[in-house]
């Protein structure tokens, strides 16, 4: 089954609200099978609705229209409906009496504009919207289903789980779709799409691969249709086994979750803690670990250093060291690293030392150069990276690739 | 002049992500004078985006198209324009220039798809984009213009700021408009609406008041409409004026400024430097600072304290008074900003304690309550808060908070 998502409302178009409500949508249906073909905002105009329903009714089997359903002058969808449908508003008693006695509970009165929410288009079926004043309405026409909700997210949200759903479900044209995101840290999107080459193009037709990069991470989405939902899930648990052949130490975990996360349950698991030492990421990586919820239960703390004098004061780097080679250098990034494991008393640490931009680049350590090291009970890595001339993507790129270099040695020192 | 936005691909169809970058670009173009007629999300898809662009130039005066111009095969983007008008890639050298310097810089060789991505359609104008190496794309035909941009948020935003705007700004269809966003902290945005009420209804019809508030302010925006900007602005600075003395010590800023940013600059006046010690915060105030190009000149460093073991070794609190008051108290947190103050050496410092949830509330504690320190060479204060539930906004206004009690402190001790 294949839909079109229309949101009526003005605010919208102005850029005043983000319009959250489609990609809800969009994610339930497809979980539901049923693929979403086209997303159109229209403004509060009868006419603008209407070309956008004729030109969806022509591609879709189900056209899902959101907002301009309140009891306000500008909204203006039940008239669109009724003009588009050939028919006419009807007083509907028992969407009165929810009306009624929502407002009777909240001890206020109704006015005229709240009893007009009770007048419907005769065509539809109504669908009772038991957390606001504005029911949803259901339409066939021809082969095609129209369906009109109100536009504030958890009415619609409601109507979609309650009433929506459970008829399409029941639909025989609903086909099964399965979605798996795999993150991947360490390859930029080219390098990646190029050692996965082979792979990609020996998907199965059913199967669609996306990448969605981000500055955090390149993920792969691999979306499968069928018939059965077991037998597509089977089908990507196979293509992924097939994709860690390739690039086995590039993926971290699946979904939403974050590196963090995934580092900090390695860490959990050996019951081990973790401090940072940040000078070019500059508490980044430690905001990134206490974004988690009981992440004290896996960190413990960290030091921002980012003079030479605290390097030294509190993380006991060498002054000859530092001024030998210079802050942004391989012995000094160990000496942190090794510093704050001490200092804060941790079995593992992590450390940065670079150049974020804009300022501060030279011939020999160019802007977007980034030394980190990661500290562990066996040994002490570090490892050189150049990364790009933005002072945010620098901090966020090198506090990811830290978190990689620690989820590796956390992986490798459990052999 | 009318516009209308198509974004390309299949991962805003599937709900995988919101797409923000339509309500950024409504905005912006509000802001230039450039109404939205429709904002339309189609699949990577050549017949799809065709039908999308027909559609619009029928409509609008401008089609701005974002999205699948990567280097991986899902990207078709420039397939479907050089369909719509009739022309062929062509090599373009100084896009490949940009491209390679791109990669030379990073130390990464190039492979076939980035060369690809030299491949411009020959009958466009290319927009060089100087943060990524997909180039924007300007194409006229009859009295429409159609413009492609990549998806990825800050090199959409990028080629609008520098390559878009200015171009239809010289269009002749564009009114004089000014806009001057006033950066608020500390009352809700309710509160501050009723402070603000009789002002606001006051203003001159040519004036439009928006609140625009986020997790770190809330930004009101005066938008000004007329036939000199020089009138315009004048016209604007007196409103601004007569607000001031409505919420002087909420105003902290103006436009993109940020409040780490406003007391950077309060520091660098004073030549002092600041340190921080975080505990609920976790480093994102470390984090906020850092991300200042030369904040080196005034913040020194920090300590983030997840543990009660590190507070006392590092900051100095004293165990007995973190048994008998708790980690999350005024004693504690006046000592670890004492303490980072003094371990650090700094004329100023911040500290937290608090509970970010969503677990760890008590009674007389509960989820949101924050203690908030700031120490300078006259005095340390500090300040008991109750937030919301949600973590990660927690983080975000108790690090903002403390910034702004620090700002005070900072120009109280100018007096």
């Amino acid at each position: 089954m294949k839909a079109e998502i229309i949101t009526i409302g003005d605010e919208i178009l102005i850029g005043q609200i983000i319009d959250t409500n489609s990609a809800w949508i969009a994610e339930q249906f497809n979980l539901n099978g049923i693929e979403i073909f086209q997303i159109t905002s229209v403004h509060d105009d009868v006419d603008h609705i209407a070309e956008a329903m004729q030109k969806a009714e022509e591609n879709v089997d189900l056209v899902l229209l959101t907002g301009g359903l309140g009891p306000t002058k500008d909204d203006i969808t039940k008239i669109a409906l009724c003009r588009y449908f050939n028919t006419r508003l009807v007083f509907h008693e028992p969407t009165f009496n929810l009306i009624r006695e929502r407002f009777r509970n909240r001890n206020i009165d109704l006015n005229k504009l709240n009893r007009d929410q009770a007048l419907m288009p005769e065509a539809c079926q109504v669908l009772h919207n038991k957390v606001g004043t504005a029911p949803g309405m259901w339409f066939e026409k021809n082969d095609t289903i129209f369906i009109s909700l109100p536009g504030v997210p958890f009415e619609m949200m409601y109507l979609v789980e309650h009433e929506i759903l459970p008829r399409l479900q029941k639909n025989e044209k609903t086909k099964a779709i399965f979605h798996k995101t795999i993150q991947t840290q360490g390859l930029p999107e080219s390098m990646l799409a190029e050692r996965i080459e082979n792979w990609e193009s020996s998907l199965p037709d059913n199967i669609k691969l996306a990448y969605l990069p981000n500055p955090m991470s390149v993920r792969l989405r691999l979306s499968a249709i069928g018939v059965s939902l077991d037998e597509l899930r089977q089908q990507i648990a196979l293509e992924i086994e097939r994709l860690k052949q390739l690039i086995p130490e590039h993926i971290f975990g699946y979904d939403n979750e974050t590196l963090a996360e995934v580092t900090g349950r390695l860490l959990l698991e050996k019951e081990q803690k973790l401090s940072v030492a940040e000078s070019c990421t500059g508490g980044y990586i430690s905001h990134l670990l206490t974004l988690i919820a009981g992440s004290s239960a896996f960190y413990k703390g960290g030091i921002t250093a980012y003079s030479n004098e605290l390097k030294e004061n509190l993380l006991n780097v060498s002054p000859a060291i530092l001024k030998e080679h210079g802050a942004v250098s391989e012995p000094v990034v160990r000496q942190m690293a090794e510093g704050v494991r001490k200092a804060l008393g941790t079995g593992y640490s992590v450390a940065t030392s670079g150049i974020a931009g804009p300022g501060g680049g030279t011939d020999e350590k160019p802007i977007g150069t980034v030394w980190i090291a990661v500290s562990g009970p066996q040994k002490t890595i570090a490892e050189k990276y150049i990364f790009g001339d933005n002072r945010e993507r620098n901090i966020i790129r090198s506090s990811q690739t830290a978190l990689q270099m620690l989820r590796r040695m956390l992986l490798e020192d459990n052999k």
